[in-house]
Formats: C-alpha cells, sequence, structure tokens
C-alpha cells in the first residue's frame, strides 16, 4: 500500500531549474505513474497556458499531459468564475492568464471590470497599470496570480509578479488577494483536480516561503528537497517544519511514503 | 519689518489646480515681488525641468524665473553629485530628471551604475524595472525623486512614483533614499538656493503629507491653505500642526507674516 495517494509538485527548483531537468524529479514521477499515483504540477508561473507547461515537461522526458498541470493563471481564472460569476475582467498578464480568463467564459474588458486581475507582464506599460488603479479605486475586485517578488533568469534576480502588484497596492492602498503559493485558492483548486483527500496528499517542493507553507496551510504533510531555492540552513531558521526533508527525490520511497537513506 | 525674510511654496493645489491657476497664490507672489522678499516654487514634480515649471507659471501670469524653482529632480542630481562625486547613474525617469543629472555633469549609464535614481516614468517597461533591480541588487545606491502614493489628474488619481518605486524596492528589499517632500533632502537644497535662515522661512502648502511636514520636520514655520488635497477636517487627526492655517493666500499678510481675515 501506497503511503500517499495522490501528489502536488512544484517545477521549477523541483523538476527542473529553468531550462535544465532535475533528474531525480523525473525518476520520481516514473515511479509514481509505475505505481498509478495520481499527481498535479502546481506552478506560480501565470505566463504560460497547461499545455505548453506540459509540453515543456514531455520535451524534458517528463510525463506530463495538460491534466497534470495547475498554474496559478488557470486557479485565478476559475476563482473569479465561481466568485464573481460572468464578471468584467481586466487582465494585466501575459498569454497564460489571458486565455486561462476566456477558458472559463469570463469577458476580459478595458472600458469596465469587476474584477482587477494582475499577472507578470513583461510588456507593463504605465497606461496598463493606470487603468488597474482606476478600476480598483472605482471598487472592482482586485486580484493577483501569485505574490513572487522575484523570479531567477539567467540575469539574476528580476521583479516578480508580487512587485509589479504593488504599484497598484501601493497606489491605491487596497491589498490584492493573492492566488498562488502559499495562498489557499490555488491548493484548494489543485486537490479538487486531483481527487484525493488532503490527509493522504503530500505537497512536494523547493522554496519553503511558497511551496512547503502552501502545503502547510492546506493541510498536507510537505516533502521539502534541496535542489532548488531554499536551503537546510534557512529551513532551521522557519517556525513550521515540512513533515519530511531530502537532498534529492531520489531518496524518496513511493511505496513507504517516506524518506529513505541508503 | 517683514516677519519672514523668504518664502518656500508648492505649486499644485497652492499657485495653481493642473492648468488651473489659483488667483490668490498669484496675488501672494505680487505682495512679495513688491516688499523684494524672495521665494522658491518647490515641486515634487520631477518630470519637467526648471524652465519648463518657471514658464508655465509665467504663462499663468505669475512672476517666475528658473532660479526661482526647486524640483526634486535638480535636488536628487545636486545630491548625487554632492555625495557619490562623478557617478555612473541609471536613471527612470522623464526629461526634467535625465537633464537634471546631466546639467550637474553625471554620466546616465544603462551599461553600470554606482546609483539608480527612479523618477516618475510614464514610458515604464519591465527591462527599465528589470535594470534597476539588477543594479540595486548588485550593489547600486538606491534614490527616489519623491515618494508620492499617485497623481491627480483629470481621469483621476493615477500612479505616482511612489508607487513605481515600490516595484524595485519590493522586488530587491531595498529601500531608497527619497529626496522629495517631505524629506530633508529637497528641503535643505531649497532653503540653500534661498539663502535666507530657516527661523526667517516661511513653508506654504496645500498637503499636509508632503509641504506641511517638510515643512516642520526642516524647521521651518508652516502656512497651510486649504485649496488642494489636504482638508480642515484631515488636518485636525495630524499630530504636529501648522503654524498657520488659511481658505485663501488672499488672507495672508506678507508684512505682519501672518493670517488676517476682515
Amino acid at each position: 500500500m501506497n503511503k500517499y495517494k495522490g501528489y502536488l509538485i512544484d517545477l521549477d527548483g523541483t523538476m527542473y531549474r529553468g531550462t535544465e531537468r532535475i533528474d531525480a524529479g523525473q525518476r520520481l514521477v516514473e515511479r509514481l505513474n509505475a505505481a498509478g499515483i495520481p499527481y498535479i504540477f502546481v506552478t506560480n508561473n501565470s505566463s504560460r497556458r497547461p499545455d505548453q507547461v506540459a509540453e515543456k515537461l514531455r520535451d524534458m522526458g517528463i510525463n506530463a499531459l495538460e491534466e497534470n498541470v495547475m498554474t496559478t493563471s488557470m486557479a485565478t481564472a476559475k476563482y473569479i468564475k465561481k466568485t464573481y460569476g460572468d464578471a468584467a475582467v481586466y487582465v494585466i498578464g501575459e498569454e497564460g492568464l489571458r486565455e486561462a480568463v476566456e477558458a472559463e467564459g469570463l469577458s476580459l474588458s478595458e472600458e469596465e471590470a469587476d474584477v482587477v486581475v494582475m499577472g507578470i507582464d513583461r510588456k507593463i506599460t504605465y497606461e496598463k497599470l493606470a487603468k488597474a488603479c482606476l478600476f480598483v479605486r472605482s471598487g472592482a475586485a482586485f486580484l493577483s496570480t501569485n505574490g513572487d517578488k522575484a523570479i531567477p533568469t539567467e540575469r539574476g534576480m528580476l521583479p516578480g509578479n508580487g512587485s509589479l502588484t504593488a504599484v497598484v497596492q501601493v497606489s491605491t492602498g487596497q491589498d490584492p488577494l493573492f492566488i498562488g503559493k502559499p495562498e489557499a485558492v490555488i491548493m484548494e483548486q489543485a486537490l479538487q483536480a486531483l481527487g484525493t483527500d488532503k490527509k493522504e496528499t503530500l505537497m512536494i517542493g523547493d522554496n519553503y516561503d511558497t511551496d512547503i507553507l502552501a502545503g502547510i496551510r492546506a493541510g498536507l504533510d510537505t516533502l521539502m528537497v534541496f535542489t532548488g531555492v531554499s536551503t537546510r540552513e534557512e529551513l532551521a531558521e522557519k517556525g513550521n517544519q515540512p513533515v519530511w526533508k531530502a537532498d534529492s527525490l531520489d531518496e524518496w520511497s513511493v511505496e513507504k511514503g517516506e524518506v529513505q537513506r541508503d
């Protein structure tokens, strides 16, 4: 019997670093497939569509279909649909967010907005930010796909969506509802899509402040892997600790549901 | 004998609202000229050159030359020159800031930076913000012309430089040194240019959180006029109060240095 019946798995720092595959991640997914255990990749990257994310994983030799992916854009769009019905949505963001909003049958609007949503937008302009501020000041709900302050790139740490969102947040004095990890909304959506009970689901990730906190807050057991952002030293200073820690996902036994070292 | 020997005067909300002159402001400047009292207009608007600001005032029939103007861009550039010498400066901002930096003999640089300075930039791009983050993370000093969170326009309150600056501030975790009102730097520069002793200088403005706080912090007597942003009701909730309050600058006696009502 496998201890955990479902897995939620982070991508960057856990399955790959940028364009480089983390081999132990790929091998874990193979073991999950062999055991017939369902898994969903949960990502705060709002810029790409789920089919693009799955394709990137397959190109790396990692078994993934569109239904194995939950992006923060998908979670945001589903949340809007559920909470606000057929709202007019003003979007700052890239393809992944726009298409997710449209996929839920919501209307994108530049002229009026019941909801303003911000995702990473590398074509950000003052006019886009100005419109968002005007809509939020007029009473539109204010959402943001994720609060990541910086994103790692070959050039160094560049502005993340959390820092772009700060423009509207600071200017209007309104705090947005963040959807992505470590917040609750994306985890609820991912659990629902996975279909397993939270008591039997494991959250795996490399970033304490997003992945592990998200798992802890959602009531999941967590496995932290030191192949990405957070180090053992940083982890030691945190309050709530993950249930499991590993230097590599090769240490994880799918069957026993525990870290094993040779 | 005139009680105050020099005046520092705010512009928007005090001398004009947008493109509309506040007549009582113009009449005060006439009385200062008749009495031979020096004055400098102190503005947090970094986007225009001082000669452009003076021209706008003259077009409104208000007596102003370039030497009667201290913009936050000028104060920023002078501060950089004094503090960092011949630094390489990476500028996000509009014409007023770029020209002020060049006017101090500093070199604008896109490739390396000892100092990063941000002013309002309505042609902001992700790449500009990315570069600022990389330079600040590499150890460049981080300055911002002013912390205004929103700017009033015909369309409503649009993002001010303080909210654009928040992108780099949040992303890097580094707080900038703000130069404009209510901070000390612009007031020191304006007092130096005016040449009067702070004990004999009056600061006039409509915005408690910028103009009046700047005056109080700089050790000046302050005159608050209710023709712009702040109301008497808002003022009542503030700790440090201005020395003088007026509904119109027509109430101000230049000779007696006090508010007079008929």
